[in-house]
């Protein structure tokens, strides 16, 4: 138990010793394992964007084991996906690599413009499948993000009681806000505070940009000349956001990109205190051995 | 107990032996026992259509006991309905056919474009009625399709405790879908993906077109080159589409049509690698005798 | 234990010891100790505002730590927050001082014109978290008022049967308010009895213009010649609107003022019989020195 | 906040922010507030031995609000008292005195060799009655010591999911004992380490003699030398028997006795790393005024 | 996972992949990890002896973080100890060693010629305090054992429902038996036979001498020809009684003994294809750098 992985466990100082326990498996599992930085693997586009949209690419990652594997050969910190994927090779590789049940889930058949993602597994599902977390999406900005909170306040009770770490994925989304509203910086730190504010111990978002959305923001942005020029800055003021850095962290990889870019921005998350990377398209969507291989590279970084 | 179904059973690896039972009792029933192939008898067009549409083109199947008799009959792995119909048999045919308890239904009296299908039956009442496994429907596509999702998830943890089979009706339907999109390639492997994700063991979806729906899927079909030409390759897609081939998929047969037709759309589905097919008008409204010489022609098919 | 707070406890009469107690905590915590007045921390802006907003302008006010120690360094009576600045803290600062739990919040991604504050705590989390009291947002004037009339109804009961106060923010907002109504004399004072109705034992709103948004009310105000001219006659209003002064009403400093008029403000409030003060930004949006002046400078007031 | 306090609350490591403020409230209250002692004035007499044995000696004490009154008078940490007795007097003195509800009770009309102490109040009763802590007696060695087990580890669970500290009184009892071995030093250590064990925060038991009752016991005292000679070194012992001094151990003064002897036990509790005293019959059966002398003397050695 | 995990894993065919997760983390934890074999730290003596008998031989025992440190310095698969014991350290060890919280206790106080062991812990405070397994003792041959036996048949369905792996320790014991008989060869492999038919997952028992303690027993060992004159052929024979194999049977260490003849008795249980030892007294009664030597030596003969 390294003294850094002392310090994060630290911060979740209401939870019992359950959720420190799950944290502190996810924190100790895998090449990352004691730095307190993470890469999770998490593979739910098969419901959000639909099978061949996800998996075509590299049709091995229709079968569910594929990406258990993926994460055990990686050194992942831990797998996240839907309950029909978990359930589907929880047995197979019961105690090999952290689980991360997505408990909502939201399909690309609708075209809805405050999208809400709907309940699909349960708190009593991710102990069963033997899971040190659930995971729950979030969609501040829809008209329907009340709904959700609401949902995952309920679910997140039951889940810290029952010893489960609770990690939420932020994505703004919905009619009051533009499509580059949704990584606007602004956009972006608020997500992170309310996912912490609604109890998250791990948040999940997505890289911003320097855009800011909403003016009574861009007023305080200028004025205290919050520094957010360079993504490493912007990383910083994300992880601030998140209640002065005492939560974690982490960020998405999204659409897959070129390699080059894609470690330009994990240094960058790295350089400004983000935690760690979750990186789905960009790993199931190559060849196994590209994938390990890029996700070496990555963690390399987190680990200089 | 043949090596084909000890194989399919052990893809269900998180769960009870219960479950693993009900499934064995289908796999093992009927004419196609030991082979890893079902023909279904599904009986809810009374409720789905209404009766005379239903019924009057073969007048002895407004009595329920027609339909367990023509599923024992005809040798089919298991018979389902809605409630009213299981009632009105369970316990004459007790122990002659395994029975899915279908929980919820949907009215033809409606003019809705974004249907719901509505709770009628309970994992108690499939209990007590001897039943091997629960159906429901989704309509993924229709904006209340999250209302579904959220209560087979329920009704799916409720019953698996108990030991028994989960069948998903997937069906995709809703005003964010053209006419044609509801049996698209794209949209029917999505739909057995959603069912696949929410933890179904047996999956019913229709034989796709070659239609795609979605732009940002027709891309990948493109540029992958994913072969959708023949039914018989559409059919394989689905398959895949439902985790790589471990769950099973079965395919409905949709509106009476030409028997010539039917036994190509078999064969299209045997040598997709699809698990059989569930059969409902295509049996009930014609003469018993030549629905079971028909059921015979297509299990012989399967058995090929 | 003073007469005053004596006398103000005697006004819950229907109320069990343990909310008594909890009232007494509050009242019997700080500098404002035993003399029957308020000041309390409150910080939800950042769910509420976003954290930049909130935060950018003093920086060490990101830590949830910070805020705690505030509160405990310029003597206030309580410190109200929701669950996850809340959990961040209350075990390293178990018993130094009372704690409110927000449990519901809104966030300003939202351009709706008829809010509505979610829940995102419990009366659960409150007793775990060793809270004194719950804390609600109302917006009345908001057509999804009653949704939060009825909850707060739930939570309060719920609250007041395992011991603890209950706080409600009634804020009017919403399509059927003008700007300058949400501040309104006729409107403040009706939100504070809709806000005793309810059943709170402590309520805040804000401080009142010689605006009357309400025709009808505007006729009663002139006829019956209800002095409402100065500060003071307002604040002494809205007191007499909760219960004839049988229920504590504090005020809300609202945005960042000067502290001159801030000063003003507060003699009003004492003169008109108001039990004291909630400040968020005008406190943690300062330096800690600065804002642990300001507030023993107000306190002063109070006690004077 | 004490230092001394910070330690203390740093044992109950597995608990809550709520459990921990109570017993802060506790720790922080009354003439011994910071200095990490206790004395607590229990009045549960009444119902263990009847109202004359109790309180005809003093008869004031036969009205409740007099020990809420000594209590506070005194400056004691708690008052401690079964249902009824609480319940007379928790609104009146509502916030003055931290109050631990008694939640079971045993009447001395039964001649019982193996007592049990039944259940006469419940976790809601102290929640709405506005307490920081339940109580509980328990008897090891009466062959009904299983059942208050049981009970209290129900209402253990209960009491710390809503925040409540618990404070057993340990008691050895029963026709496996001699009357001697009651107050045995291998009976009492072993009464505060079962207690530890349950789960209980703080540990009431009596200061033992230096007599052995198992002679499994007296081998092991001999071989190892454990000093015992002294009431200091009994003491210790008991102490590190409550997990090593990671439990609060507090000491009860029995039956009334003189004034000298009862502040040298006192000087012993102190100088042996006791953390208190709970003292009743010393109290409440003598006139306020000399009980509040007595309390005051006591207060003044564990303060040195 | 070695071959040897997934092998042990596989004889749990009808639970959950929660439980074998649980079984995983303790299998692959510590010095033996990925052996099968298992070496754990029990500490439920100061319930079951008292204190003294306990600790005073090894003072630093009295401390609960000690036994914590000594499971985890000397690499054991887990550590096994009652509520209160767990309480005091779980947050600090937070994933440290994977935990078993013994969910009943009995008290050496009582002379009780049919022992019953009382619950004094949950399957919640399992979950809450981060635990792997729920431990219970239950004693075959006493009058009481069917109160024991009804009761872990409740616990354990809760407990495997959740996940949790579950741990029975099965001691013969009771006025129906003979003090020799409490260890006698087959009543040793009865008590295995007992526990595994109750669920458990692994099952402790204690070395069986050659004595052999019913008549109707002695009969078949006689005629059968049953090899049971050494010590290893008396392992080979518990551990057939326990399934053929199929379960994980553990041995105790009993009284401090000599440490040659402990060695000479892991040797014994190696090669009887016992799957390790708990081992309590001879661990944490001696100083802990003593203490992991020889557990490391014991560890050294399992590898071997």
């Amino acid at each position: 138990m390294t003294p850094r992985v002392k310090e994060i466990l630290s911060w979740y100082e209401s939870d019992n010793p359950g959720v420190r326990t799950n944290l502190a498996r996810m924190l100790n599992h895998g090449t990352l394992a004691g730095t307190g930085r993470f890469v999770i693997l998490p593979v739910d586009q098969g419901f959000e964007h639909g099978p061949a949209r996800s998996f075509a690419p590299n049709p091995p990652g229709y079968d569910p084991h594929y990406h258990f594997q993926l994460a055990i050969d990686a050194g992942c910190n831990a797998y996240a996906a839907p309950l029909g994927f978990i359930e589907a090779g929880a047995a197979t590789f019961a105690g090999e690599v952290p689980l991360i049940l997505k408990l909502n889930s939201h399909e690309s058949l609708l075209s809805d413009k405050d999208p809400i993602s709907v309940q699909t597994g349960s708190v009593n599902d991710a102990l069963r499948l033997g899971c040190c977390a659930i995971g729950y999406t979030i969609y501040p900005g829809s008209n329907l993000a009340g709904e959700m909170y609401e949902q995952i306040r309920d679910l997140a009770e039951e889940a810290k009681a029952a010893g489960l770490a609770v990690v939420i994925w932020s994505y703004p989304r919905g009619s009051s806000l533009s499509k580059d509203g949704e990584t606007a910086m602004d956009v972006a730190a608020y997500a992170a505070q309310i996912a912490a504010q609604l109890g998250a111990h791990i948040i999940k978002v997505k890289l911003p940009t320097a855009h800011i959305e909403q003016d009574a923001a861009r007023k305080v942005y200028e004025k205290e000349k919050v520094p957010i020029g360079t993504l490493t800055e912007r990383v910083r003021h994300v992880v601030e956001a998140a209640f002065g850095g005492r939560r974690i962290v982490i960020f998405s990889g999204g659409a897959k990109t070129g390699d080059a870019e894609l470690l330009v921005q994990v240094r960058a998350i790295r350089d400004g205190g983000g935690f760690g990377s979750i990186m789905g398209r960009n790993s199931f969507q190559r060849p196994k051995d590209d994938a390990v291989k890029l996700l070496h590279s990555i963690m390399e970084i987190y680990k200089g």
